[in-house]
């Protein structure tokens, strides 16, 4: 199996993609990160869900956690709404900062795909063929394939 | 709303799990990440989605992927089934290089289980009470709590 086998279509957004929305977009399609594309046609960025919640937090919290204490409840609640407005290149960390994006070629073995992943702490890779991005793959679906006797219901199925 | 209102009660492992079982079972329950229980009350690790993966990778590819490439398709199809008989404890990295857990407490906001997942760059988080860990956040939840008109159905419902 390669892994233009398991790549599936998700959407990615762009640097003018509202933030919430892009987090949003995220949340509903329970995706592991979100792919970026950027103003030419190679530049790609990926981010883990993990750094996408950086759209949805003040900058003074991303850099001091504790500060976060000082919100009360109601206005951490509120905090998605205070961010809405600002476009995902205006949040997303400064280009120079992201490291090489994790992408793996459409023919890459499922191992090459795993090692893809681990190295760049990444659950979302992006496929390529030749210059052209064809896809991505996320974690859940590689484990999917990797472990297909651990599925949700397999744990119930007798032995 | 605060951290205990949207902990959750996930399976955690321990070092002498085995590693490939471990990798299972967070492909069973479509976890981003496992929580690994150390010897003693308090040392818990806990490990993204993409670096569980290393649980079932020789470790020569993971210092160097590109080796992958000298496997063959069914050889890396085969991998998981290799390494089945090691530990968690034998397979996660040197417990030297793990960073301080990402940890919040169950009366944080929202708010500060953004800021700690997203600092921590770990897509699950220990919810603890005092001394104590009463459970885990998962990213998926905490976006489902943040956005609840973000649901997978919402897409398709009518404005």
């Amino acid at each position: 199996m390669r892994a233009i086998d398991i790549t599936e279509q998700h959407p990615m957004v762009d640097e003018s993609t509202d933030a919430l929305e892009a987090a949003k977009l995220m949340a509903s399609r329970s995706l592991p990160g979100l792919v970026i594309r950027g103003d030419g046609k190679h530049p790609y960025t990926v981010l883990p869900a993990s750094q996408v919640l950086r759209f949805v937090i003040p900058t003074y919290v991303q850099e001091n956690p504790a500060l976060a204490r000082v919100y009360d409840e109601k206005a951490s609640d509120l905090m998605a709404t205070k961010l809405a407005g600002r476009t995902v290149g205006e949040v997303m960390p400064p280009r120079r900062e992201l490291a090489e994006i994790p992408r793996v070629n459409d023919d890459d073995t499922l191992l090459e795909v795993c090692a893809v992943m681990a190295s760049f702490h990444s659950p979302i890779v992006v496929v390529g063929h030749g210059e052209q991005i064809v896809g991505t793959i996320t974690i859940r679906r590689l484990l999917e394939v990797l472990f297909p006797d651990a599925g949700p219901d397999s744990e119930q199925a007798p032995a």
